[in-house]
C-alpha cells in the first residue's frame, strides 16, 4: 500500500529543485532498475507487484498495478518503480578522454549521449550547469542504466576549461574530424541543439571539427547533437585504434 | 475561421489509416513548413494568424492562436500547420548506397535516421511494412524537413533484397565497420530497436557489420539504433572519400 507522503514524495521528485533538496531521483522498468540495483547506486525505496523485489526488504513496497499507474511517469507503468539516492559526482579524471556539453537541453539526447560515453568508454561527461539535469527521469530512461557507468559532473566550464589542451569543439564549419590527428587524451565540447557552443566557451577551443556533410545539395541544417556526438565519439576511437 | 470539417480531417491524420485513405498528412512549424513549402510536395492546406501565409489564396485559413492550438499536436501551436499531399515515392535507385530498415518502431528514430540520410547524401530509404509510418507527424516533426530531400519507400524487402549484393547489416556481433572496406554502393541494413534484424532478412546479408565497443566492463546492452545509422553511415561515407 502506498502511503499518501510516498505519493506526495514521488511526484515531487519530477522537479529538479526537489531532487537536488531531497538527493533522490525515479527509476522505472525492470531493465533499467536492474542496472541501478546492480550497481553502486543506493537503493532508497522499491514499488511493484511482482514478489521478486521482495528480497529488498525494508525498502520494498508492494503495490498494486493501479497504484504503480498512478506514481508511474509511463503512460504504461513497466512493473517496477525505485528511488534511489543521487550520489556525489567523482573528481573529473582530465587525464582521460572527457566529454563536455554546453547548454543541452533535450532530455532524450542528453540520456543518448551519456549511453554514448558508456558504450565508447569515455568515462567522465562535464556539463554545465544550464544542461538539462542528468537525474530528469526522460534522461534516466533514455540513458538505459547507463548512468552507473559514467561519472556526470555539474561544473563551471569557463573555469575547468581555462588552458585545457588539447581542447575540441564541434562547429558547423570546421576541420573535417575525419581528417584530424585525433588524441586519446583530451576534451571534446559538443554545443547546445539550437545555437551551438556558447561564445564565452568558442575562446576556449583550440580545434573546431566538424563532421562533412554529403548530400549534394547540402541543404540539410544540422545533425542532431546526440548523433554529432555519436560520430565524434566513434571517429576518436576509431583513430586510437589505428595507431 | 476552422469549419468542423476542417477539425475533423486534421485529427484524423494522427491516425495512419486516414492518412493512407486521404494521402495527406500534416506538418507543423515555422521552419519544418517552410522547407516542405520549398519542395515539391503539394500544399494541399494551411492554417495560421500570420498574415505571411496568405500568399498561398485559396489554400490558406486564417485562424486564432486559439484555434491552432486546438488542432496543433504540440504543446505550444508553432504559428503554423498545414497539409501536405503524400506523393508516390520515386523507383529505388540501387545502383547507389540505399538504407534499409527492417521494423523500426520508434517515431524519433526514424525521424532522426530520415535526417542522417539527408546529412549523407543517401538518397534512398527503404522500410518495411512493419516499420512506423515516415508520415506520422511525430517522424515529420523530428526529420526536420529532410523528408523533402530523401525518397522513401515501403517495400517488401525479402523479395527486393533477394539476391542483392553487397548487402551489409549491423549486428550486435560482426565484423568491425572500422576494419572494413566499405564500398560506395550496395545495402545497408538496419533491424528493429529491441530485436535487430529479423530472420528472414538475416539470411540475405552478406556482410555482418558492427560497431566497436569501447567500455572496460563493456556491459552496455546496445547503441540506439539512430546513433548507430550515424555511426555507420559516417563510416562508409568517410572510407569513400579516403579512395
Amino acid at each position: 500500500m502506498l502511503t499518501k507522503n510516498q505519493i506526495k514524495l514521488i511526484h515531487s521528485l519530477k522537479q529538479k529543485k526537489y531532487r537536488i533538496s531531497h538527493k533522490m531521483f525515479v527509476v522505472e522498468g525492470v531493465k533499467v532498475v536492474g542496472e541501478f540495483l546492480n550497481s553502486k547506486y543506493e537503493l532508497l525505496e522499491i514499488f511493484s507487484y511482482d514478489k521478486i523485489y521482495k528480497k529488498y526488504d525494508s525498502n520494498f513496497t508492494e503495490v498494486s498495478s493501479k497504484e504503480l499507474s498512478k506514481i508511474s511517469n509511463f503512460t504504461t507503468a513497466n512493473k517496477v518503480l525505485a528511488i534511489f539516492k543521487i550520489p556525489s559526482s567523482l573528481p573529473v579524471d582530465w587525464t582521460g578522454l572527457v566529454l563536455v556539453l554546453d547548454s543541452i537541453n533535450d532530455p532524450g539526447n542528453l540520456g543518448a549521449i551519456i549511453r554514448l560515453c558508456d558504450w565508447f568508454g569515455i568515462d567522465d561527461l562535464v556539463c554545465n550547469e544550464t544542461t538539462v539535469d542528468c537525474y530528469n527521469s526522460k534522461v534516466v530512461q533514455s540513458s538505459m542504466g547507463s548512468h552507473t557507468r559514467v561519472n556526470i559532473s555539474y561544473l563551471k566550464l569557463e573555469s575547468v576549461l581555462a588552458g585545457f589542451k588539447p581542447c575540441y569543439g564541434a562547429f558547423m564549419e570546421g576541420n573535417s574530424v575525419y581528417e584530424q590527428n585525433l588524441p586519446e587524451k583530451g576534451v571534446i565540447i559538443l554545443g547546445n541543439e539550437a545555437n551551438g557552443i556558447s561564445k564565452e566557451i568558442k575562446a576556449l577551443v583550440d580545434t573546431r571539427l566538424s563532421i562533412p556533410r554529403f548530400g549534394v545539395n547540402k541543404k540539410t541544417e544540422s545533425l542532431n547533437v546526440a548523433n554529432a556526438a555519436a560520430i565524434i565519439l566513434s571517429e576518436f576511437k576509431r583513430s586510437s585504434t589505428e595507431k
